[in-house]
């Protein structure tokens, strides 16, 4: 089954027209992601053979279907739609309810961090098990 | 000459990463398009023939070619990708001194909006001659 | 028994620091204020008698005693501080295990909306009954 | 003269009441301190004797007189409320054209980084003299 995760609108992520800040999707996509992560027992942030892995994002995109507003539930649901050598892209289904409210997809890649410096990696072994054990994106 | 916007990168915008936080683009495009809309003498809210008039977002994009740091200035340029009857796409190429940044899209659908409903209209004629006279994306 | 509310920092909450920004502090009282009304069966935008009542806020303040990171999770408890004849004012305790965190206030005043004014009435006497049967900041 | 930061609200920093959202009002205040320190030939984050200086807040208050709408202009005006061996409170009046907006306080003290640890240490007398010459809160 994909992951699940759930989340109310707050107020401060409301704007003048009533709804949910289009940028705010992108901030919910992100908090969905790292939720996934620590369901499989991982931080975004993990250490590994004493090294930091991150996973910086090199793409992002979202599509809105419908607004939602202050204290509506949205319910983020997780899909992989590839994994590649060293990147991986997710795809998240925002509904509310029975309404689909919005998709998005963001591309990360697997880097280790060393003094601020960031420099891509293949992803290691285990997250590739973790990950590719996921429901994917048909 | 395409609109530009400058912006200095501000401590709160930046994460534990020590760059500025992805979804911080998406707020930087569209401050740059209301500034965009102002510099025509317009704003994103207008009134027209006693209606307002607002441009909901329906799909954006962002991809990310290097990361920005606190007190770094951005520099955004705005160059219109596509004039449709009812939708507009705008890109946004960031740079930061001789270094690109980052680049994204963002389509937005004219609207008419009456008591928290939007309906979408036909770009007024006047609005459409502002906007086609700004250099498009090649 | 005070009202808890639970969460964990989110990675775009943190800054360059790599701590929670300062101002999020002040959306978590939010937050944590709006889950105490809803667990009262209220939202913070009721209507009572045909009309809207909110409560904007007239001054806030918050002292920051240790640091958190992503992904600790903070325990916010509201006690109620004053209630006025049209205000009222809340604490937050913020702790992180056994660690107290930060603390602050926010007072807030009682209006009815008409159209975007404001007007500050008094206190529903439902509303005080509610907020009254609640523990008081010693 | 005091310093004085203009910021143009953003679509972002509203809210569904159609104000800007009161948390905003501390990342401006911290825009403003930054340009301040900026004004001054300094950043916030300054290296001094190879080390990392830094101002973490601890304590922080505002209190608000009237909303503020999207794109108006808001005009922030620095002075020093109070010069202390270690630290350095700053106050912040905020207006709109003529009508005054709000009004706030942080109070910052002044830190050695080193890695990721904060320990208070006497303001450096360069730093003391130059903020020492701007004016004072009366």
């Amino acid at each position: 089954m994909a992951f699940i995760h759930k989340r109310i609108v707050q107020f401060a992520e409301t704007d003048m027209a009533g709804v949910m800040h289009f940028s705010n999707y992108f901030r919910m996509m992100e908090e969905a992601e790292h939720a996934f992560w620590r369901s499989m027992g991982q931080s975004v942030h993990a250490t590994h053979d004493n090294k930091t892995i991150s996973w910086p994002r090199v793409a992002v995109s979202c599509s809105y279907v419908a607004p939602v507003q202050f204290e509506e539930e949205l319910t983020i649901r997780i899909t992989v739609a590839k994994i590649g050598r060293r990147s991986l892209t997710m795809r998240y289904d925002f509904s509310c309810g029975e309404r689909e409210v919005a998709y998005g997809e963001m591309k990360t890649v697997c880097c280790e961090v060393d003094q601020g410096k960031f420099g891509s990696i293949d992803i290691p072994p285990h997250i590739r098990a973790l990950v590719g054990a996921h429901p994917s994106d048909p």
